[in-house]
């Protein structure tokens, strides 16, 4: 029996056909061994769009400015993305830089402006320096291969580049679904963003594209925890150019529903590795919750367990404490039989029917040294499952955080 | 011009007239120098009494009796609280074990066991010691000024008591409020509670006093933030007992206005004391956002700062980062209007119309050394005026929390 869904090799956001990439330190950044911090994403062919972004009301011009294209549903082919400068918190001039950058970068790769969106990451309350960046933008050299430049181009203090790919049989053809980001972990000394970047070569409708985001979203970077705050940049992008030459995906049927579930791989995916790469993590923790009422009470749930600071310091310590999982799930103030709660621990059960039993505790503490920490709810109350993503509070988040700069 | 409300000293939560307490170290703590454990609080007259609970879906069982006793609107005439032991996540131990514990104090002190109220904080998921609890209950010495035993006997991770007491001429009397509490702060190994008494010597109706403490509580305790984390436990009792004879306070007029700011001003001071000894903290945070819309929203758009991991990092870090303040604005999701927001740290304005000013950075820093910072926001879209408490995230917040124990 083989897999549907297939993990390609020398994953980017150019694996799907069609897409080609660059990168290049222009010098928004300081810098350094392999730093870049200027990229351009190109399709070949006109691509639907979908997009998602910040639910922050302070927002960057940058978001405005993709999320208006996005709105009138046109072909999106390009993308131009920066690190080392947010461009939020500066007023109209944002605004103006947002669109000039989009209009360098159409300019360098010869498409339209309206067909080119922007995304940008890095110190909030600084104009752009749209002098390194009108020099930088015609020196990036775009390749099929140039997706991981592209990824090295986005990061802040991720201290590496996160990318994936899978690809399945849909619409008779192959079909790559591939992608690329930066993590949620607060950037030193200013705050960073999640960047989500996603390719498919797959025909699809611009609704069920939206959709399948939609949903993918909503079971990754939603779900994932580094620390409790959001962002005036966050933006996740998924562009499908057609060059797989498939039968279009429209929503109905088994093709439809595998290349949604291929989005929601590369989704999690990427959204684990930013867990993982929380700023001075040490371990992913994985939260599922089983047994809730419903799928967003259960994602609920999961979200409140790896975001508590005390369950994460209590990961950190290797400290199988379990009430501080209770507290996680009463807080979200959902109603929940404490009677009938089971939790695990790397699959060892530590409490049943809402109260502590026996185990070894060595075993526990062993599953809880894990590079990925398993913590397991059932709820007994109905037959719902969802899974959250966070990292364990260290001393390094603190460090990191907080280290004078400015 | 002297004020109308007044500090009183040698404040405790047996300030007020009429009201006794004590505390003794009776066995459920680690010993150590100055731990007790175990606390009763008395009054010699029936009390009016009103409470808050713990919106946590999953609390103790000692709140559930509480609970149910405020419901049914009886006159409350003591309190018995412990520290050690949060008696949550016992199962049905926990409600057979607090009702016993209500039954000895009521026996301890001469009252009906319909009488008397319970709080309990400290480690979850490990039933009461109830063996060390029957011994030490008669033990307990009441005493006019047993406050001080009583505030000592809820402390968990607490560095200090925190007490306070100030009084008011209302009904043609002399009349005080006081009152003690212990920190929100998360408790090594478990996480803890929040619990605050009060007391006041006046007669008041017991629906005015419902209504001042639910007004006084999201003034104050419902605007600090240590953690995210709501506990299983958290508990406010006010009791009134009417010994300074005045006319009954029913909620109308200038002296019930000025009981209720009373029992605000004490409910505000225990709060910040609250903050002020966050685990791990060095600086409190005091966050103003003024020009709001309407108060909810004004208290909102505080909280949301105060609580900010990269707010709390950042004041560590004596970082004047006014990004994260605008972040942490936007992230409640609720309507800005960017280009009006001013904000000052410790009186120095750096950002005006959303947008950074000049300044001078080693008075921001300097204000950012205070062991109070201060910051203001000015929203410029209305009156409202909401304030909020919060502390630094230190190291010592992480360590303190994930060190190793069970």
């Amino acid at each position: 029996m083989t897999s549907q869904i297939n993990a390609v090799p020398n994953a980017s956001v150019t694996s799907a056909r069609g897409f080609r990439a660059g990168g290049i330190y222009a010098g928004l950044k300081t810098p350094g061994p392999n730093k870049l911090d200027l990229g351009l994403l190109v399709s070949d062919n006109p691509c639907a769009a979908a997009a998602t972004f910040s639910k922050n009301t302070i927002v960057s011009p940058s978001v405005v400015v993709s999320r208006e294209a996005i709105k009138t549903g046109r072909a999106v082919r390009g993308v131009v993305a920066n690190s080392g400068c947010a461009n939020a918190c500066v007023g109209q001039q944002g605004l103006t830089d947002a669109r000039e950058v989009v209009t360098l970068a159409a300019k360098a790769v010869g498409l339209q402006k309206d067909e080119v969106l922007i995304c940008s990451t890095g110190v909030i309350g600084k104009e752009l320096p749209m002098g390194v960046i009108r020099e930088g933008m015609p020196k990036v050299r775009l390749s099929p291969d140039g997706g991981h430049d592209f990824a090295r181009a986005i990061m802040t203090t991720d201290t590496r580049p996160k990318e994936y790919a899978v690809s399945i049989r849909a619409g008779g053809k192959t079909v790559t679904v591939g992608g690329c980001c930066k993590g949620a972990g607060m950037i030193h000394p200013n705050m960073a963003t999640m960047l989500a970047f996603m390719t498919t070569d797959a025909a699809v409708d611009q609704a069920f594209l939206r959709k399948a985001l939609s949903e993918a979203v909503d079971a990754s970077f939603n779900q994932i925890d580094v620390d409790t705050d959001s962002s005036t940049n966050d933006t996740c992008i998924l562009l499908a150019n057609g060059a797989a030459g498939n039968t279009p995906l429209k929503g109905t049927g088994r093709d439809s529903e595998l290349f949604a579930r291929a989005v929601q791989a590369v989704a999690v995916h990427l959204a684990k590795e930013i867990a993982r790469d929380g700023e001075g993590a040490k371990h992913l923790i994985e939260a599922t919750v089983e047994g809730a009422r419903s799928l967003q009470e259960a994602r609920r749930f999961a979200r409140s367990i790896v975001s508590s600071p005390l369950v994460k310091t209590a990961v950190y310590g290797r400290d199988p404490n379990w009430g501080r999982i209770m507290m996680a799930l009463g807080k979200t103030e959902l109603p929940v039989d404490e009677s009938k709660i089971q939790i695990f621990i790397g699959g060892i059960q530590i409490v049943e029917a809402g109260i502590a039993i026996q185990y070894f505790p060595q075993a526990v503490i062993a599953a809880l040294g894990q590079p990925e920490v398993r913590l397991r709810v059932n709820l007994n109350a109905g037959s719902a499952v969802g899974v959250a993503w966070g990292c364990d509070l260290t001393e390094g988040y603190v460090v990191e955080n907080s280290a004078y700069t400015t």
